[in-house]
């Protein structure tokens, strides 16, 4: 399903006319699609029906509180990073229990919190972790859940940058090490080892790295699943990719799915998984007003009102979006789409194939609802954009935009 | 000058040991020192005396308005590139006359902000920037100030993403378009042509991209004060850069100084400029403790509680910031210092000597004064770090912390 559509020439979320949104609400705009969020739900969770799975949505692609609380209302759980996003979390209404709490840096603090709050389980991610979190259970006078994070040395093709699944990045830890630690945890009083983790990197576009994977942690988990009374869980982390360019083909869900189905059956696992992207990526368009156009020898600049610190991909990951006129013309120019940052960074597309636009016209950039909101700044002092949930013909404001006196807040 | 010295083998800034302050304020923190910043305002200063500057200290490199106000006190302008920039500087006092506003995206509501406040004057990046602010100086029925920027087509050799006057960037006219919109301004009823403006990039580390841009400029500006009544200025950007490297040469400051003395007396111009990182970037460094050390196969991971949301240069420019044991041992360790963000992109050092560390010591991130917290954003649902102002021995809390509370601020 496609949530952004034309009508007579003009794009639509849903039932709401993009124009319509700009003009009542304002631009830059973060505008989401809730059916797209439950559409997307609704088909992980159906192919994945036989695992039995916890879905997991991953807070740190899209994080405001309306949209967490649309998952819980489908049932999902959360994969969070930090006391923040938990807290986040919690405020949306999740059972605690059903979050799980990743994240190479857990502070004391946030492992207190969590456990206090009784969150499903840690994701360990290194052996002083483990300890610390013993550590801080034995204080507690509790004993908490802990899954050990597989670092299985799997290159998945993706951004260097979002490539966590290879041997010599932070993440997790070897199979071996993971292997003692989870035997360790098993024996710990003050812990309970519930299964194993693993997430490779994002967005993957194909099912092989989780294959992979796959071959590398079965036998640890059946080892596990025979020692450990609490071991009944396999996490395979998030990276379910989507489409950003038109000549992508989609993540194959129905191969994935059955690889999971298949795994977990065989070894009497329950399925977690923590997608962000594939959940809300294609859900949300960030909306700016062009001002200026602004010819130039080899191409034209179009200069609208979002820039790099509405949404960084494109410079930190040179990541490519699809730019839409939201009134179609078919006519075309070659060129950036810039904000007005003052630096060079700051385009949203480059060297491409661009809607003709003219000032004052309303362009589009697609797929942005993952990773956009959650990555925005304020540099160069901009507030940050409003964000707007639309459900069929009515529409809703999630987050207002930024004040100025939103930027100084806090200074004394 | 070096405000951050070690005591008996403790890291101060002035006289405050740092490990003080992050006891008192807690961490990730930003800590500033007063003196640097005078040090670096004042010997700018006293170079350029000859020249009678203007010297317009650039919003985006560092914005806290305790800092601004600092500037304030000195006499100095400021360079803003927005709207939000144009209120904090108001904000902090500043005469409207002595604050110059520059970027390639002004929106009419900016203009007639700045227009009404009455700053010194507008640089120009486009024609219909010309015309759109003709438009709204008629209609408030004032004259306002203009410079047009000229893109000079000169590569600084800095970072494609902070290299602003190359002929292919978004920024400024070529001389030919700078010479007719100038032409054009002087004519114009609504307008004044008070100066030409160049940027280059940032940071530059030699004088010649300068001297280069100056034989562009040099005679426009002749032509230009002998037709423009009001032309008196030139605007030579920011971009003068400090040292992050041990290795690297300090920029020649009395180099520059000769050059652009020189060049203002030869023409009877005023020299304007607008330095950011060479005011701030030494002024600041930025803390984290660690949380884990994590020993792998080929380096080591310092895990600090700072990451890539706190400081985005690493990530986004592969920026190199010197890393300090606040208490210094002489011990390093080879690998990455990285935060909890869940990014592999997520480092503040990658694959170098490093103090050798144990969870809980503090180490500083050094020159993040420029394009710190200014860069900083919410990713991960991570409070931004409080920043902190230090005068000899005392220290004051400029920006507190971000709560869980403010991460939330505006959802409905
Ligand atoms: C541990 C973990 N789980 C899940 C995710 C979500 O990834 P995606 O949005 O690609 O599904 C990430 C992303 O960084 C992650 O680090
Ligand atoms: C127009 C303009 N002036 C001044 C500056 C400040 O540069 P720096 O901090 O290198 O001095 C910038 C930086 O982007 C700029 O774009």
């Amino acid at each position: 399903m496609n949530a952004f559509e034309y009508r007579n020439g003009e794009l639509h979320a849903e039932d709401c006319a993009l124009n319509a949104l700009a003009e009542e609400y304002g631009t830059p705009l973060y505008v989401y699609s809730r059916t797209h969020f439950e559409h997307q739900y609704r088909r992980l969770a159906a192919a994945l029906k036989d695992a039995d799975p916890l879905l997991c949505y991953s807070v740190k692609g899209c994080s405001t509180g309306a949209i967490l609380e649309l998952f819980r209302g489908m049932g999902a759980g959360l994969d969070v990073v930090s006391g923040g996003e938990l807290f986040r979390g919690l405020r949306a209404g999740f059972d605690a229990e059903k979050i799980v709490f990743a994240g190479v840096g857990k502070t004391v603090d946030e492992i207190r919190y969590a456990i206090e709050q009784g969150v499903g389980f840690f994701t360990v991610e290194s052996e002083p972790e483990l300890e610390r979190i013993a550590h801080v259970e034995g204080e507690l006078k509790k004993s908490a859940r802990v899954a050990i994070r597989v670092n299985p040395d799997i290159d998945p093709g993706t951004h260097e940058y979002t490539c966590t699944g290879k041997g010599d990045t932070k993440f997790g830890v070897d199979p071996a090490t993971a292997r003692r630690l989870s035997l360790r945890a098993i024996e710990h009083d003050a812990l309970r080892l519930v299964g194993l983790h693993t997430h490779l990197g994002s967005p993957l576009m194909s099912v092989d790295p989780y294959e992979k994977a796959l071959e590398v942690i079965r036998p640890l988990c059946r080892e596990l699943k025979e020692r450990g009374p609490h071991f009944r869980r396999l996490d395979l982390g998030g990276g379910l990719g989507i489409p950003y360019r038109p000549e992508e083909e989609p993540f194959d869900l129905d191969r994935f799915a059955k690889m999971a189905n298949a795994a977990v059956g065989e070894l009497g696992l329950q399925l977690v998984l923590e997608p962000g992207r594939f959940l809300s990526g294609g859900a949300g368009v960030l909306l700016t007003r062009v001002q200026y156009v602004k010819p130039h020898p080899s191409k034209t600049f179009l200069i609208g009102d979002a820039a790099m610190n509405d949404l960084l991909r494109p410079a930190l990951y040179d990541a490519w979006h699809g730019v839409n006129a939201v009134r179609q013309t078919g006519e075309t120019v070659c060129g950036d789409l810039v904000g007005p940052v003052c630096e060079t960074g700051d385009f949203l597309a480059r060297d491409r194939e661009l809607p003709a636009a003219e000032a004052g016209d309303l362009l589009a950039v697609m797929n942005a609802g993952a990773y956009g909101y959650t990555m925005a700044s304020n540099y160069n002092s901009r507030p940050r954009p409003a964000e707007v949930l639309v459900e069929g013909s009515s529409a809703r404001l999630i987050r207002r935009r930024e004040t100025w006196d939103d930027l100084v807040r806090g200074e004394e």
